[in-house]
């Protein structure tokens, strides 16, 4: 079994997909991060980035006692290796996917992420920051979308855990004013994961814990630029959410 | 053979560094990023996301032809797969690798990249920039820190590509006016790898080729915000530059 220590966001849901994907049973355990749960000591021992998503592989192959793993692109490649899912077996296949992982984990995810900070959360409009993050973020998905033009997937010819970490950060194009009809491959590609019934499962899970409505606390929690020795928030959108 | 098309960045030295320590024999392509030659479409079609590092390994494992990888954190990946060097065999161990790894490239590298930018490079000084990003990079010293305080390298008991990928964004921890005095156990780690003959050779690889003094042109193709639509220079400090 499984403990998927989560919050709905877009890392967390990287992998309840991957966990719906890949049929294997797991038990739910919410982290209120609005609350400031991912601070509190005991997370810490999980993840002392103090970041969703986390696992716990209560019998992980090959024994040796239950393994718990944070980022979710370090939880991915090991569900695929676990499993032998959503990754190609041969070499050049399972580079070009782990370079897609990558690309996600140091690019499209912490680069969106600025971009919905300084687009929709910062207290002040800073044009340069705007301009700055939502450049960056119209080259990612025209990188995205010119792969996508090339490739059915992300990284390979199927489905593989690159398409489901990248998905889950491009469902925020709405709410960070991108249009996909700009991006038409990556339209394509996004549609036809959208469909899946699995990925769905996955994206519904915890998705009633949201909470819409931010106070002070909760903005603080999830955005303040304290630093965090000890219990202080530090957080930054997404890189501080969730990794 | 290994073609390594180089630029002397934290993430440029990263793959000299793993390349000296494995002892493999390769040829440095320098690529001037100063100049723009990574957004030069003959470079786009090694990196479509158009960022050095990028390896081709012209005798993978296996055969299949040559094998172009582009993410420093892919590459480490795959040298150490190659040599089984610098990563542990067990599987608890290659995931602590792997996640450490994960953490580096979507937290230190990108978060050290735009404290770097607002507080080194950006035209004007935006004090909730230079704050929110002095803060996270202060944090993630924190974390570093007291990682390095319970285990004697950052993923595991021994020297492996998770310090080979922080090693070289520490290395700016002094232009970013962070002391390590501050982060003992970092200071520590530090001066141990810094004494490694072949991580200094590694280091070495390009460094004349610095220029120190940037001109308009350099300054639009490192830290440019317009998008890179076809050739246009859409540069973020480290998102940018490398990745």
């Amino acid at each position: 079994m499984i403990d998927l220590h989560f919050a709905p966001t877009p890392n967390g849901w990287k992998v309840s997909i991957m966990l719906e994907e890949c049929g294997l049973p797991y038990t739910v355990v919410p982290v209120n991060i609005t609350r400031g749960d991912q601070f509190k000591p005991e997370f810490r021992k999980l993840n002392p980035n103090g970041r969703i998503p986390v696992i716990v592989d209560r019998d992980p192959p090959g024994g040796g006692g239950p393994l718990t793993i944070f980022e979710s692109g370090a939880i991915l490649h090991y569900l695929a290796e676990k499993t032998g899912r959503f990754v190609p077996r041969d070499l050049h296949g399972r580079i070009r996917v782990q370079q897609w992982l990558m690309w996600q984990m140091s690019a499209l995810g912490p680069m969106l992420g600025q971009n919905g900070h300084f687009s929709l959360y910062a207290p002040d409009q800073i044009p340069y920051a705007v301009e700055r993050y939502g450049n960056e973020a119209r080259r990612l998905y025209g990188v995205l979308n010119d792969r996508l033009g090339e490739s059915g997937y992300v990284a390979a010819d199927n489905y593989s855990i690159a398409d489901i970490a990248c998905f889950p950060w491009v469902m925020t194009h709405k709410a960070q004013r991108f249009t996909l009809d700009d991006f038409p491959h990556v339209r394509r590609w996004f549609a036809e994961l959208r469909a899946r019934p699995l990925l769905q499962k996955g994206l519904a899970v915890g998705r009633s814990a949201v909470r819409r409505t931010l106070d002070e606390q909760a903005r603080s929690n999830l955005f303040g630029t304290k630093p965090a020795g000890g219990d202080a928030p530090g957080a930054l959108q997404s890189q501080q959410l969730d990794t």
